[in-house]
């Protein structure tokens, strides 16, 4: 018994082996099949014409899901370290709104839960070398985080000025008709989206629209520089250079001696 | 007869040679008219007072685009290979609606297949130095092909994730009337195109739209920093040139001495 | 007396003591607070049910600040330099409208103004390492502000030769009534805002706009290549270490021994 | 008499001179006011409270500049030469439809050509040294203006084909109403502009506008690797090392010897 669990947990699992491979890959297949269900389930025209194939899939879908969560309670050691872990709990909630909405009405809209099972997609990446690219761009990010968090603050700072501003000339004959919505309004002109639902009528509020949008335009400038700054510096250093007296492995492409122990490399 | 077939399939296929320039100039003049009339065709105000003009002008271009097909068919050796080549096939689907639509209506609205034709434009460009600088894009993007699919793969899994939060948030009624729709306005969020078809009407629904919008302001760093990295490194490795004097392998494309001991390159 | 007034002042000017960081935190929180709630007043439903409550606390606040400001002023040595700085302006003008809302209606909206209180949040950000941060993006502005001011120049060029032509080519009855108006317009669409309030509808106008939105959509490579170009340099020249042996001087920051030649730095 | 010829050819003509640049700065002025004129005589509700005050001014600026015009032709040695210079047809251009205007209505329209003179503020700011900022900038497009041209072709093929496509998908009903104004669209689109006077309707239209948005999204990557790219390569050569054997002055940062006639720096 203990070797047929153990394969289970092998093939759910692990992701290294041909078997746990093509369990991802079958189970990402069966994430993306529920997601488009939910999703097509949401268009009012397809659900009054397919209304009891999408709740045939859906109980399907919920069984096959409720399975391998027990499975996955079953064959791991640790039952309680996986129910509470990030994964565990999604693959929960991805269950449990079908059985709650069999008591209660509406509690299905909240299967768009199992989206989130998606980013389990990222498991099944890891086996491929995206994975590489993946971490560059994320160590891009990580290692210019407080830059950007600087910068975000900038936004919001200057979104809640120029908003605040706008409720003052515009006011709320125009749209602007409170300082959070006026904020709101800014970051749609400032991130230069521009839906449109609300636009200065006055030639004041023109003015600083005007201006709000140049500074858009313009401060877009910062987080690109950032992080190409960040990806530059990166391959400045895309060599596999290691000094074999410290194992310091971050080595210019010009560089014969290592820059932290002077030894050469 | 077969030095005539010959002379044709050089002006028809080269490009080298000055009458095959000239050919394909006239080509590619002839299908941008082509394609001109067309399009103009499809405007309402045009088409009811020039309806015959345009006829007589699209029966022109069809039957010398039919000329040519026919033409490189005879010409070349293998003509299967041209006839199911990428070329081969635009070049008959953009004859074939014309003779539809003698038998069937509104066949001619195929007619913008045509436009494809303008593909024909790169290998015009290939004569000119054109093709170096768009060399170097195109292999910028290829270089930086996986980075830019797992960019777009996090920007689909962002717009996934919050057009279904919005659908949750903002409902049918704020016109938010399928989880798909609702993708589809958080697509247009994050990019900031921003239509304003669909917006955001309660407080909620702002304050994430708000979120969305300035990752999408900000996330765009991420291709930008892809494509710049890749291009800042191509030119500043485009050569090979490596010293032999001191190693050095760090020159400008014009150096012909090393710029570090001064040997000749 | 002197020590608690010294105490005070430690308290409430220094920001790297204990005490000091735990009021400037406090004060922060209360700024926030205060503002959040002029922006919650502001909406209409909040302010219908919420109205006494809001008075109360604004009267809180309003309490809180000008004590903050009276005893900024008692333990500082030079109240007159406190008084006319930037920040005693700002902290002034934060409660005086409270104040003159007493005999004036209406003033409470000047209200606002607290919101420029926010710029403390810099003070207590400098505690942080961020200061490093936001310092580098500020110096990379600032060594480009000319090429910022000629990009700037050169946009509004265009927005005003574009504007005017817009305004002639489509005229008072589809939207563009004037001038000014229509450069509102060329600068909304120059910066891929694009409200939709106004848009142009002859096909004359439509071709200028599609001009307009390419030049928009390229030249914000402008500002976009001065600042990664700027920040490139910085973080290439962040140091200015000089090899004492062989007079290499470009160094990782964290370099202790020259990579070229091996010697302690 | 020639001496007063040449102390006023000094004065209008140089910009070197204390009285030259006064002079400069003078006529700049007069250029911003009367283009201000007759931005404020297009808005209606300005125009019906001060006609005769925009009509006297107008009449104002126009003697000043027909005297200046008349002046630099009796100065200069080559009238000709100024007269049918870029900036002699500019300044005849904009005191002409004014004349024109005593004999027929409605040519004061085209007073906005005058908007064009401002273009002699880059004379002014000649004298600063922003030249040099706004010298780099150029050459910085300049030198990759092949690989923008190749990115607008391309720009332009994309949304000529995805016009196309989504006139056939969308039609005349949904808005779509003729190839050439899909294009408009998708231009628009691209751009990430997104007026939303016409936005698409069908799922299909929508599925293949979320597709030109992220296209548009990502590819705006491409001009700004190109600008910043450009950029780099400048400041990577910012030194002012010239060889003295070839006067070659292009040389890297670290360069010891001439990279052209290895001669030492």
């Amino acid at each position: 018994m203990a070797t047929t669990r153990e394969r289970i947990h092998e093939i759910i699992f692990e992701a290294d082996t041909r078997a746990g491979k093509a369990f991802d890959i079958a189970l990402l297949v069966a994430i993306i099949l529920s997601v488009v269900i939910v999703m097509l389930e949401s268009v009012r025209s397809l659900d009054a014409r397919f209304a009891e194939e999408f709740d045939t899939l859906e109980w399907v879908f919920t069984g096959l899901f409720t399975l391998e969560y027990l499975l996955r309670i079953y064959v791991t050691n640790k039952p309680l370290k996986y129910i509470f872990s990030f994964y565990g709990i999604i693959d929960l909630l991805s269950i449990v709104p079908s059985y709650i909405g069999l008591f209660v009405g509406g509690a299905e809209s909240l299967l768009v839960i199992r989206s989130l099972r998606l980013l389990r997609i990222f498991r099944v990446l890891k086996l491929t070398r995206y994975v590489g690219e993946s971490n560059q761009l994320i160590s891009a990010l990580i290692a210019s985080r407080r830059k950007i968090l600087v910068f975000l603050f900038a936004v919001l700072a200057v979104t809640i000025i120029m908003g605040t501003a706008m409720y003052l000339i515009e006011g709320r004959k125009n749209g602007f008709d409170s300082i959070p919505h006026s904020i709101y309004w800014a970051i749609v002109t400032l991130t230069t989206v521009g839906y449109g639902d609300i636009s200065p009528h006055t030639w004041a509020g023109q003015l600083l629209a005007s201006i709000i949008m140049i500074l858009g335009y313009g401060i877009i400038a910062v987080p690109t520089g950032i992080v190409t700054s960040e990806m530059t510096k990166k391959h400045n250093t895309s060599n596999t250079k290691v000094c074999q007296n410290c194992n310091e492995d971050y080595h210019l492409d010009e560089a014969k001696y290592c820059h932290h122990c002077g030894k050469r490399l």
